[in-house]
């Protein structure tokens, strides 16, 4: 089907998803960009409308590639159709709406047993989509067991989360729940909870990471709140030389995943 | 002086300094927030207009604080003007233009020996202004000697820059220069030029990048160019273990920064 009025109910859905609320009642998010859908369909996200503006392909694709994306209901938009439902600078002509599948505490009770030697990253209260997006995509390249979501400020299925993540947000684990449950989840597991901290000692390239272990981050502003700070089994820092007292918090959080590999291969 | 209408030419001048243009022919930029503007002060970057609103300051600030900050023009604005002004989501009520000051490559010619053992981290066209501004705080905490931005395509003094960086802009040398300049100086100076990139077999834990060296990072899409890809002395990879064949180029460039830092420190 074709859609080349802006007026199109099926447009004005789709821009609609880009606040909260309705994605909340709809239980429907975004996914927009090849790469993205690729990493979707990879993992059977359910997409329920996929909306191509071929005018806008950066390179030429042919219909099996397209027919890749597994969903019954494409639209082919005009140039400023697409360019309406679209939230990127450049966009690439594909974008889908799809279902959301959130994973809570069950997820992790069940799988503990399979994971070899527990890794998770803990993301608390993190408030730009960006950084999260881009702490998921260095989770996924370390290949964390989970990435966890701490009494979260920002929706995980927020669409610049889904564009910082490129699309990792699909493939690995992604658990939402509240501190108290992690917590008390860990300690019983007997996975060591690490949390990041200018205030401490340790430099975090001497402190043992091989075991199970948890790496917790938090805000952009605040850094952890009291209760990790409390409730962790050791704090370690990343030595800052110049005049700043932290590093963004998706870079701190990539150099202590990395930190955890590095130890676990030497 | 007191500003409360919209209106204001100096209010219209500010707002007028989001744009390259209006930069680039002014020689001013503008920088938000305290701590920014504290960093700024330090290094006596040179302020010509200060504008604050009382009403929006984080907390209670006493006349001394803010004498700390060095500017003869001083104006207080009406919560809607400051708002105006402001390209925060949550302004904290300072705001300032100020001069920039540009550095090149006859900075690194004239400091290259007081270097110890010179630690560059050069950025190639890097499109997005937050990522800059996130490398620059990881260059500040790493204690690079300083930072080489390459044919650039985003403006140093971009107000997104100033604020990802949190104000790092300013206490550290920023040079701009062409890949052909910088490359030529580095060789003459045998400094190790490391690319970053995901096309070859040697991890960057198992390189040795404990001499003088020189981290090369590209862009978001593309990565490193050619020239770089041909004219480096070693090429080295982050092992990514999941589906993405990359990082965010901000927390590779913090890895592979805090790796110099661990090898020179072990």
């Amino acid at each position: 089907m074709k859609i080349s009025s802006l007026q199109n109910p099926k447009i004005k859905s789709a821009v609609k998803l880009r606040k909260r609320n309705e994605r909340d009642s709809s239980k429907l998010f975004i996914i927009e960009g090849y790469t993205e859908l690729m990493r979707a369909n990879l993992v059977n996200v359910e997409i329920i409308e996929l909306f191509l503006c071929p005018d806008l392909f950066l390179k030429k694709m042919d219909k099996k590639q397209i027919e890749k994306i597994n969903c019954d209901n494409t639209f082919f938009c005009s140039k400023s159709v697409f360019e309406k439902i679209s939230y990127r600078d450049c966009p690439d002509g594909f974008f889908a709406i799809a279902k959301q599948k959130r994973l809570d505490m069950s997820f992790l009770e069940k799988e503990i047993d399979n994971f070899k030697n527990p890794f998770f990253l803990v993301a608390e209260s993190i408030e730009k989509p960006g950084n999260l997006g881009s702490i998921l995509r260095s989770c996924d390249g370390a290949a964390v067991d989970a990435m966890i979501v701490c009494d979260a400020c920002t929706d995980v299925f927020n669409p610049n989360v889904v564009r910082a993540s490129i699309g990792t947000l699909f493939t690995q684990p992604v658990i939402e729940t509240s501190t108290e449950k992690l917590v008390s989840f860990l300690k019983k597991e007997k996975i060591k909870i690490v949390s990041a901290t200018p205030h401490t000692n340790e430099v975090y390239t001497d402190s043992d990471l091989t075991g199970p272990v948890a790496i917790v981050v938090g805000t952009e502003h605040c850094g952890l709140s009291e209760k990790w700070m409390n409730l962790c089994d050791i704090k370690i820092k990343i030595p800052m030389l110049g005049i700043a007292d932290s590093l963004n918090v998706s870079s701190s959080a990539t150099l202590l995943l990395y930190e955890v590999l590095r130890q676990r291969n030497a």
